[in-house]
């Protein structure tokens, strides 16, 4: 059951907001071993949802979300609960509630739990976080993937129907391709990231992670407070940018990803071959979102490195070591990978690459195995994700194959402000790979 | 006569590369009192130029721009001549040629002139020099704009055919508009400014400066080693950002641009509002091109400030006194203004705006008059013209129309990478406007 389907069941009286948080509440139970949570508090999410379900017996709802039971990735604070990012360390000051949490509270949503994460959203395993590891949804030997993790791993398992997550370089599509669900990261600046924890302001965006591209949509525009038309193209042309994804698949992604670039034109879609010159794009973002990290940490990371974990605490420290000099040089590069982006954008509707280089690894995985040869499991994974975090433009993940039984993501990525686009792109790409 | 007659004419034979430059040297005996060139060898030049006869002669040529006269902005390193960026301060270390200037030298240009410009890039007016004011070409009791400002008079007045500019605020958009050429300020990253004096790495352009549209495409293509096919739309649709223009204009540069709009959709053109909520820009702008510059300048700044004229000085040791935080959030503040642009682009084919509120003031001007009241010389011009380069998007400045009887110049602001539909409107617009 997909979130639209849920308003839909609260629409006829199928179901109450209760009824729709204790099937949320029984599911978390059951799951608990994936420690896909934080904070519950169960009374208090009851309570709340007896008075969603009261006022909507009376006909009254706060939005349209009324009654829909949401989490909420641990960087964004919420009223009456605790904001950890899934560290021991102190945070710097944060507001009582991020400006995100509050439209989705608007909206009438019941945001009954925070989900566990990746240590600060500072990497994408999702193995390192204050309480232990949050393991896969559909394999708790395999990673949940990051930073997001809770959040796709809650999506995935059904406990609440779609998250708040925050992608800077693939936070939200890694653990939604991991997981099998659907993550879309929207143009920068079309969710506001006030109040949240930052990781680096330049590069962080906010956005759903759901069970389907249309609750992803909705989502999108109560988030974004403004209406985002559908606008898909009747037969749409796909760039697919070879170069850039020579070496860097593992085998059976491959093999998975040819099938669908030979099925599209069946699906009356044209694709095309696009240059995507974007090799130095993993160095310039490690510096740049380095940088910005370990400005934003420097406090804790001088006052209790101890409390952080030897991984983020190192990346930290890399980034505290790099030179204002370095970090404006980044911040020039990135404008002009962004050319690059844009000329491969153009003639067509929205490029097409796979989300992860293979489904999601076993626990403990350090390096990996790709048609190049071995790479670091941070290098595999977010090459492929983040040119469009650092180049803000809207890209969507969603499920578009099987391979050794686990999902795996395809991205569609659009111009920027395009977000209309690649959501109603990445719906008709929905309804034909089912 | 601009570039393309000139090559035709050489083609012909009717002139020489020599007949070229003599014409050059002699506008430039003329007007030497514009202050338009700040070295010039003239027996050098005629060597070159008796050389590029001789081989034109024996029917080689070294490229597309064989034995063309063009200048190059003083901030450009150009082969045995001097680069002094319109300062008296020392510069940073600068390689022999940009690789810019290269790009011309190969392709048979005959750089004979180094332009003059405002000191080191920083300010728009093209009064403060180590040499003194640039004067209008049209009028010297006027302002000739900047920073670019020798490279748009010399065009203006046919000392050369063409100029290599630089435009991090407007520098090439505002010194064409106040002469009566045409600027061009490419998508950020199209042409390289390797071995140039940076003002702001993350927002530095560079382009051409040239007496015509398509004179300008030539150059730019060459400029930036590869094609860029002219793409216009049959019956373009303009976006007017009206919002923005609120206010910002004076009372006679509003009435040429209303006629402008008038006349547009008879030419079958349609013209449609656009919300551009871009206030912020200025100040985003301000902080980023300051903080950066200070940077770049930072060791005269403190060994020698005395070298820079006092209020490029000022502006110097205020971005030298921002904060590294204030830094980093007008690189994040920059993202977020990218999305209200983009937005505001999309479903048009260009905006279309003025790119000065006024003609060209008189020398010495301080404040002027708009719409709205009093402002300083500096917000009222620079407003228009720095959202386009802070957000790196194409945009063309033309000639539209004589206020005072003084030249007053358009902007064309197409999305990223669309170099080639900007130039292509902008010759739609130049063919009707004459």
């Amino acid at each position: 059951m997909d979130l639209l389907s849920a308003l839909q069941a609260l629409r006829t009286g199928e179901k109450t907001p209760l009824d729709l948080l204790e099937e949320a509440l029984e599911r978390a139970r059951a799951y608990q071993d994936r420690n896909a949570l934080v904070y519950l508090d169960e009374e208090a999410a009851r309570a709340e949802a007896e008075a969603l379900t009261e006022e909507l017996r009376r006909g009254q709802a706060r939005g349209p979300l009324h009654g829909i039971p949401l989490t909420v990735k641990d960087l964004f604070p919420v009223k009456g609960m605790p904001t950890r990012a899934g560290t021991r360390a102190p945070l710097p000051p944060l507001p009582e509630e991020a400006a995100a949490v509050k439209r989705l509270r608007e909206a009438g949503a019941l945001l009954f739990a925070k989900a566990n994460m990746h240590e600060i959203a500072l990497g994408i395993t999702g193995e390192i976080t204050a309480t232990g590891p949050v393991l896969n949804a559909l394999d708790p030997g395999r990673q949940a993937g990051g930073s997001s993790s809770g959040s796709a791993v809650a999506v995935a398992l059904g406990i609440g129907l779609a998250s708040l997550g925050s992608d800077t370089g693939g936070s939200i599509r890694i653990p939604a391709a991991f997981n099998g669900v659907v993550g879309f990261k929207p143009s920068y600046g079309r969710v506001s990231l006030e109040g949240a924890l930052p990781l680096s302001r330049s590069t962080d965006h906010a956005g759903p992670i759901a069970r389907s591209v249309r609750d992803a949509h909705l989502l999108t525009e109560i988030l974004a407070g403004e209406s985002i038309p559908l606008e898909a193209p009747q037969n749409p042309t796909f760039g697919v940018p070879v170069d850039f994804l020579e070496g860097r698949l593992g085998r059976e992604v491959r093999k998975a990803f040819q099938r669908l670039l030979e099925d599209l034109p069946r699906l009356r879609a044209e694709v095309r071959e696009v240059s995507l010159p974007l090799s130095g794009a993993y160095e310039v973002y490690t510096r740049l979102v380095r940088y910005e990290a370990a400005r934003i940490h420097e406090k804790a990371l001088k006052e209790a490195p101890d409390l952080f974990s030897p991984p983020v605490r190192e990346a930290l420290l890399a980034g505290l070591t790099l030179t204002e000099k370095e970090y404006r040089d980044a911040v020039a590069e990135r404008e002009t990978l962004r050319l690059e982006l844009m000329k491969a954008l153009r003639g067509v509707d929205a490029l097409l690459l796979p989300a992860q280089p293979l489904p999601a690894p076993p626990l403990g995985t350090e390096e990996v195995e790709l048609e190049s040869g071995r790479k670091s499991h941070r290098e595999a994974f977010i090459t492929l994700t983040l040119p469009f975090s650092l180049l803000g433009v809207p890209t969507l993940a969603l499920p578009f194959a099987r391979v050794e039984g686990l999902p795996v993501g395809l991205q569609v990525v659009g111009p920027y402000a395009e977000d209309g686009r690649v959501l109603a792109i990445g719906g008709w790409l929905e309804e034909r790979l089912r």
